[in-house]
């Protein structure tokens, strides 16, 4: 599946910022398993968003098989640990996002605070220490707000809707600025919504995995509108194929990374409702006014430019989510009847 | 020149923030002309950019007519007193920036942390008291950074070149996000250079301004680059007027406000040398990497919703200009010989 240009990144030292997170976590592996020197930034303190504990973090390093990982100790929002942790790096993987698109709105100047600041500091730094290589992960679902056209392109302007969305806007445009100012190679990845295990039940999952979850468990869910919200959803490791083409890029592109498929919440309902073989009990809420209505990326540029394309479809997918979490002694939670 | 619909502005409360800027200051006069009752939130500390001290603004603020205009002394970058200054308030004018494109790509920290947090601010404390009106100042010459068509219209992509232009953008997007969400009525002028007397001999002055002033003073000026760089120049009576008339709107909307023609440096410095019947001594520098090369903006837009276009060609303007600053008592510290 990894194509011949992915062994430029081979027995470079990568740092990846975020590293402990969901889309992180399957980077690292793929990383190692690649043979890079990997270099994982983590936090200090634990994100407010999660509510994960330092203990539960220091878990979930210790019980992966991350030997030859290098945990440095840092803090994204203050910088401190920063400088340290990009000491002959090559390329830097910026994972981070201390929001969701909903905590976003309750406290945008947080936001902006902790996410954009901290970006531009990163900046800063990199320029200083002379890293020249850096992969973002911004969000193909909200930069763009409401789109005008479906597949919506990269080209398409970007109205969004949530503050997560306008400070990811935001450090675009740093990004592509300290790309044209200063020569340093800017890669950004607009990935739709991203699914797959995750290694600890901690955070906020996505539409997917909370399905999966509360359908084995039996308890009733929530849909925010009638569950006609249409959304492009990619699994987690044709993520990382993406976040690895990227990283061996030579010049600074944007690129959506997404199926090129919509699909409403309902038919997701569906899906996960034959997987698990068991009716879901559905509670449907107010739709919230930042949420947009449908959205799925055009993803040609990136067939093209990054030589990627998805290979799992949603039900294949949702099919290897499954799998995967009923193989866990995580799933062995859902109870008896599964 | 004010048009009908400027009477809607009439008799309301009109705050304007950047009140003693150089924009500011022409606004004032011409909402007190228009009998709004007009209260300015006025800095507590002098912006570090412009050097002014506080009994220079004091100077400033009682030299001027402004009968009846309301200070209000605060901090916009803290949001002190800015709650207050809100109070019974139909329409902001937000004219606020610490910042030149120069000093934000040394400090895209301080930048961030003073302009787009104390934007977000003033938009939560204006959701807070029920103020649904605003008019954002933001930058015809930077959010478009190098521009693909010229003249550039405002569904161009933007893709500033320095921290100036990447904080307009990312504050025009919450505005946009609160219009949409929280039903305030945005109005965004991305004002092209603006040109005109300044009350005060403070701060940074812009090309036509300082070329004046040292032409007539038989100073050496500096150009940045070859002179070739292409700008779209607008007297700040033009620019008034679109401030006036974007006040007066019902409806969230971006504009273009400039003269619709690009002029290089070296056709400006023919200009102002022919009204001050005198050469110039230039100095040429090396040019900035942040400076976009050529830019004027398609005004079509501002004509056709706006019901706007500029009075003045720039030899009529640059006329006014030095008819202006020859009258005035300043004018006379450039000796004996003008």
């Amino acid at each position: 599946m990894i194509s011949s240009n992915i062994a430029d990144i081979h027995a470079r030292r990568v740092l990846v910022l975020g590293g402990t997170g969901f889309l992180g976590t399957h980077l690292v592996d793929a990383l190692v398993r690649s043979g890079s020197a990997v270099r994982v930034f983590e936090r200090l303190a634990p994100p407010a968003a999660t509510g994960a504990s330092l203990s539960q973090r220091d878990v979930l390093v210790t019980t992966r098989d991350w030997h030859g990982v290098e945990m440095v100790r840092g803090d994204f929002v203050s910088g401190d640990g920063l400088a340290a942790a990009l000491e002959d790096v090559d390329l830097v993987y910026h994972l981070v996002s201390t929001m969701v698109p909903s905590t976003s709105n309750l406290d945008p100047i947080a936001d902006v605070q902790s996410n954009l600041v901290g970006s531009v500091r990163l900046l800063q730094l990199m320029q200083a220490a002379g890293v020249k290589r850096i992969v973002y992960v911004s969000s193909g679902g909200t930069v763009y707000g409401n789109p005008t056209v479906l597949p919506v392109p990269e080209t398409h302007a970007l109205n969004p809707l949530c503050s997560y969305g306008v400070v990811k806007v935001a450090v675009e445009n740093y990004l592509h600025m300290y790309s044209e100012l200063h020569g340093i190679v800017a890669n950004v990845l607009r990935v739709s919504n991203p699914y797959g295990t995750h290694s600890q039940h901690i955070g906020v999952q996505g539409v997917i995995p909370t399905f999966f979850r509360k359908i084995a468990d039996g308890t009733p869910l929530e849909i925010w509108g009638d569950g006609s919200v249409v959304r492009d959803y990619i699994h987690v490791s044709d993520v990382v194929t993406a976040l690895l083409r990227a990283g061996a890029r030579e010049q600074s592109a944007t690129f959506n990374i997404g199926s090129g498929t919509g699909h409403s919440v309902n038919e997701i309902l569906d899906v996960v409702q034959q997987q698990v073989g068991r009716k879901a009990s559905v509670r449907y809420q107010p739709q919230r006014s930042f949420d947009v209505e449908r959205i799925f990326l055009d993803i040609t540029k990136a067939r093209e430019e990054l030589n990627w394309q998805p290979s799992l479809t949603l039900a294949a997918g949702c099919a290897r989510y499954w799998e995967a979490l009923s193989a866990t002694q995580w799933a062995g939670h859902f109870g008896s009847d599964k």
